[in-house]
């Protein structure tokens, strides 16, 4: 008999990915205050998610409650860290020392989910040696041989949007896989680079749309 | 007769708006190395979009190109800005100054797009009255007088996850209608209010997933 690990598994969509994301956010906080089980339709409450979404969205990796007694937070915390691929410890660089690679160097929730931040890179003399949070930064011509003899796989990108190209080639060329992007441009890079960007004044722009539409909807 | 302003605007999706931002910056960018005219094609092309999405997204808000032209950059510039509400300078408040906070207050990718950090707050005694990018932090007691006598409408939210609701409550108290919030909760608030997420280690968790996946399918 075929076991169900070995059918097919469907295409997840990434809203489910983000919603994953979400729930394991949700039942780190229900663990720490002590709550030992919840069901998918108090997990979907708290989200402002229906029961039946919560299910299909987990539906895509297992069988993962009890009946009558819902999700035990520890072990689903356990298992989507392992969809994830966030049971692990993942090493990550960040390029450009400025104010926000600074405040991303002193950024405390990269470690709650598995990210240490273990080298950090600019190429202004003035900044090249200094320490921000208990981490020296190295000149940015050691990128490429830091990056592939420590085989990181994913880089923090928050150089001004000029400097941008450059610094991607370079990491593309040292095996980075993976770029959490800040600087406010499209990056192009090969297929088997993943990129997520992440442009905060793009953010308010669409809090202000939404903000405008409703006060001109009154 | 009729004019096209009259009919009934249709809901517009989420992704449009999102793209229309992601149009203006580029743009922006063209626009400041001398690019005058652009078209649906040669856009689509450096954000890796079709061109018919570009044409398709931009219809929802009117007739923008020229035949055989295509846009006018400034043009479109001020236009994108119109519909987004960002034609204006939007003073906002920012809550919280620790690491993150700080940071806020000194990227200066805000103003770019029109908003303006006018005051600061946070409650510990050891930082209020310290100055970060010239503005003095004042004390959270101050918050909702201060956002309602100057009709301030949108916060940025950069507290730790256990002040999150406490400060949310005094914002919707004082009148606030957008949060763009950096705290890692789910924010619970009125139907009025508008909330956009981000969550830095969640996004770096969907990357750690892309690369993950990559590599176990190799």
């Amino acid at each position: 008999m075929n076991s169900e690990n070995e059918l097919p598994r469907p295409e997840v969509p990434r809203a489910v990915i983000s919603r994953l994301s979400l729930y394991l956010r949700e039942l780190q906080q229900l663990s720490r205050i002590g709550k030992e089980t919840i069901n998918s339709n108090q997990l979907g409450k708290r989200l402002g998610i229906t029961d039946a979404q919560v299910r299909k969205d987990l539906a895509y990796f297992g069988q993962f409650g009890y009946p009558g007694k819902g999700y035990v937070c520890t072990e689903l915390i356990a298992k989507i860290r392992h969809i994830l691929g966030t049971d692990r410890i993942w090493p990550v660089v960040l390029v450009g020392c400025g104010n926000l690679g600074q405040a991303l160097l002193g950024y405390q929730g990269f470690e709650r989910v598995g990210f240490q931040v273990v080298a950090a890179f600019d190429n202004h003399p003035g900044i090249i040696g200094q320490e921000f949070s208990g981490l020296k930064v190295k000149a940015f011509s050691d990128l490429v041989s830091f990056i592939s003899s420590e085989s990181i796989r994913m880089a923090i990108l928050a150089v001004p949007p000029g400097s941008a190209k450059f610094v991607v080639d370079q990491l593309v060329q040292g095996g980075i896989s993976g770029i959490l992007n800040f600087a406010p441009v499209t990056l192009s890079v090969p297929k088997r680079v993943s990129v997520i960007d992440v442009d905060l004044a793009m953010e308010l722009e669409q809090l202000a749309f939404a903000v405008f539409k409703q006060s001109t909807e009154k």
